[in-house]
C-alpha cells in the first residue's frame, strides 16, 4: 500500500518509520527543497496548489492523508476527486477555522472559553467590551505554534490589533486562569472503533510545546474521551486527533483540536504499545486498531532550534532521540526525545536531566 | 552522519529505521535492483567487487558497516583505505571462514563439537573415521540458512559428498546431541565497552530460524558472556555480534558467529531498551552504548515465504509486524513478527496465534 502525504516534515517522517514495517510506501508533497521526510519516501516538490502534481500524487498512492491542518479546502476537493482522503474535507474544513472550530464545540455541548467572531476593529471593541480582559486575539486560520496570536491585557494592547494581526477574521477568546493544559490523542478507525490515548500534561513556552507527560489514571480522562468521541462522531473521522484542553476548576474547556499525528502524542513511539503513527496508518488503511495502552511512565522533551549534542543524548538511560534532520534555526523544532521509564520518579529525574542539556546548548 | 551498508536487504532496511531517528542517513550497496532496503536511503547498484562504486560509496559516507559476512576481503581492504570500515577485516575474515571460525573457538578455550578441515575426499573420510557419524559437511563459506550443508548419517551419505557440495573447501562437524539453540547478541563500542542482550532461544525448520525467544535469568547467560566477551576482544570488535551456541548437558558449544546484526536478535526492536539496530549503528559512530535489559517478554517469528494477510496480525494485541518489502519467494524470509507481552503466559498464547497465521498461509 502507498500513502500520500501532504506536507514532508518530521510528521511525515515519523509516519514512514512507523508505517514502512506494515508494509506501507510514502510519497511526499512538499514544495520545501529540504523536506526532511524525503529521506523515507518520495518526495514530489510541488506546492499545495499545483494540480499536475497532486494529480501525479493521486494517481501513484492508495489514499492520501495530511501532515497539517492548514491545507487549502481546493487541494482536498481535487484530491478527493480521485483518492481517498482521510481526514475527510469537513475534519479539515472546521479544523482549520477557529471560528468553525470553537462553534462546533458550542454545538456539541463541549465547554469553552467565552469566543467571538473578529471582522473587524469595531467587532474586537465590541468583544472586548462583552468578554472583557485579559484575552487572546487569533487569526481564524493558519495560527500554529504562537504564531498568529495577540493577548490583549489592556485597552492600549485593542486599539489597531486588528490591524496588526494582518486585518483578516480573527477570533477573540476569554482568558482561562487554567490550572494546567492537557490533551487527548485519539484514533478513530473507518469503521468507526473509536481509541484513546492516556491525557497528556503539556507545558508551553512563548507558544511551542517544551513538554509533555502521560497520565496515568487522570480523573478527567473519562470526561475528555466523552468530548472527543462526540467531536470524532460528529465528523465521522478517520485517524489520529488531538484535542488541546485547558484544565480548570476540575473540569475542562476545549481550546483547539488537530486533525492530525500531534506534538504532545510523540512520547506515543516508545511510551505506548501502539503509536499514534502507526495508529493513524492502520486506522486510514483500514486495518485493526492497535492498543493505546502505555508501556511504562513517558514523556517527550522537544528539541528547538538546535538537538544537543547527541552523545549527550544517548547517553542518558531511558531516553530515545528523535533527530528530524532539518537545518537548526531558532525556535524550529528539530528534534525530541521521549523517555520511557519504570516510575515516576525515574521519569522526573530523567526529564531534568534532559532539561539540563536542553539548557546547555 | 551518513552511513554506507554493504548489502541493501532487510538488516540494511532495519538499521535505517532505528538510525534514521538518531540523525543519520544512509547509502546502502547493492546489485539488486528491488534491493528493499532502498526506500529509507540512497541506493547505490553495483557489485560488491566494483572499485568505482565502492569509492563513490566511500566518498560520500562517514563509516562502512556490513549486512553479511560472506563480503569479498578484497572490499573490505579496499574501503578501509578510504573510509573506516566496522566490524574490522579480522573479525569479517574470521567470520566468513568456518575454519578460521572453529578454530579460533579453540584458541579461546571455548569448546566447540569436533570438527576438521576438508580439502578432498580423502580428508572427509579420514575425518569420518577420526569424528564418527552422523556429521555435519559444510562449506567453510557462503553457506547460510541451511545452504551449504549436508548432513552425513551413514557411510553412504559420506561417499560423493566432497564434490556434491561443489569441492570446495568445507569443515566437518561432530553431531552435537543438543537440547536446545540458543543465541546471544553482544555489542561492543570503539572504547571496549560491551553489553550483551539475554539469551535467545531459537527453533529452526529446515536450516532457517522460525521463532526466537527471548529468556529471564538464564542459567547460562554468564558462561555465554564470558565466551563472547573472549571473542569481542579477541577480534577488537566494534559493532552487534550475534553468537549462536548449542545447549548440552547444562553446557554450551560453540556454533557459529555473526558479525553483524542477527535474525535472532530482530524482537530487541521492541522488547529490548534499545534495540540491536540501534546499538549497532551506536557501536560503530562511537556513541553510548544503548541498555539491552529486556522490556516485557518477547519473542519473534519469522515470515518466510509470505506475510500472512497485515489485517490478520495488526488484529494480534502485542504484536508488532516488522515487513521488509521483499517480493514473496519460497524459503525467503520476507518478514517477522515482534511479540512483547506482560508476561510468559501471553507470551505463549500469542505465539501460537501467530503460528496460527503462519499456517493458513
Amino acid at each position: 500500500m502507498k500513502i500520500g502525504v501532504i506536507g514532508g516534515g518530521q510528521l511525515g517522517r515519523m509516519l514512514s518509520l512507523a508505517g514502512t514495517p506494515l508494509g506501507m510506501n510514502f510519497a511526499f508533497l512538499d514544495p520545501a527543497p529540504d523536506a526532511c521526510a524525503q529521506a523515507l519516501g518520495e518526495h514530489i516538490r510541488a506546492d499545495y496548489a499545483d494540480q499536475d502534481h497532486l494529480r501525479q500524487l493521486a494517481d501513484e498512492v492508495d489514499l492520501v492523508t495530511f501532515e497539517f491542518e492548514s491545507v487549502p479546502a481546493e487541494t482536498v476537493a481535487f484530491l478527493s476527486q480521485f483518492v481517498p482522503v482521510y481526514p475527510g474535507a469537513e475534519a479539515l474544513r472546521i479544523a482549520r477555522d477557529r471560528w468553525f472550530e470553537k462553534s462546533m464545540f458550542k454545538d456539541l455541548g463541549i465547554p469553552t472559553p467565552a469566543f467571538a467572531d473578529i471582522q473587524s476593529q469595531a467587532d474586537l471593541d465590541a468583544a472586548v467590551a462583552s468578554i472583557g480582559l485579559p484575552a487572546v486575539m487569533k487569526t481564524r486560520t493558519l495560527g500554529y505554534d504562537g504564531k498568529g496570536q495577540k493577548v490583549l491585557r489592556s485597552e492600549q494592547d485593542v486599539t489597531g490589533a486588528f490591524a496588526e494581526l494582518g486585518s483578516v477574521p480573527c477570533i477573540l477568546e476569554g482568558f482561562v486562569p487554567f490550572t494546567g493544559e492537557v490533551s487527548l490523542v485519539a484514533v478513530r478507525g473507518r469503521d468507526g472503533e473509536t481509541r484513546f490515548y492516556p491525557l497528556v500534561h503539556n507545558t508551553h513556552n512563548s507558544g511551542i510545546l517544551e513538554l509533555s507527560i502521560a497520565s496515568t489514571d487522570h480523573p478527567l480522562q473519562s470526561l475528555a474521551e466523552d468530548y472527543v468521541g462526540r467531536v470524532l462522531k460528529q465528523l465521522d473521522y478517520v485517524g489520529v486527533m488531538a484535542f488541546e484542553f485547558f484544565e480548570i476548576d476540575g473540569g475542562l474547556k476545549a481550546n483547539e483540536i488537530a486533525p492530525r499525528v500531534h506534538n504532545s502524542g510523540h512520547w506515543t513511539i516508545e511510551g505506548a504499545e501502539c503509536s499514534q503513527f502507526e495508529n493513524h496508518l492502520r486506522a486510514i488503511a483500514g486495518l485493526p486498531l492497535g492498543s493505546t495502552a502505555k508501556v511504562g511512565e513517558s514523556a517527550m522533551l522537544n528539541f528547538i532550534g538546535e538537538v544537543p549534542p547527541v552523545d549527550k543524548v544517548t547517553a542518558i538511560d531511558d531516553c530515545h532521540l528523535h533527530h528530524y534532520g532539518k537545518a537548526f534555526k531558532v525556535g524550529r523544532k528539530v528534534g525530541h526525545a521521549t523517555l520511557r521509564c519504570a516510575d515516576r520518579a525515574t521519569l522526573d529525574q530523567k526529564i531534568s536531566q534532559v532539561q539540563s542539556l536542553i539548557k546547555a546548548v
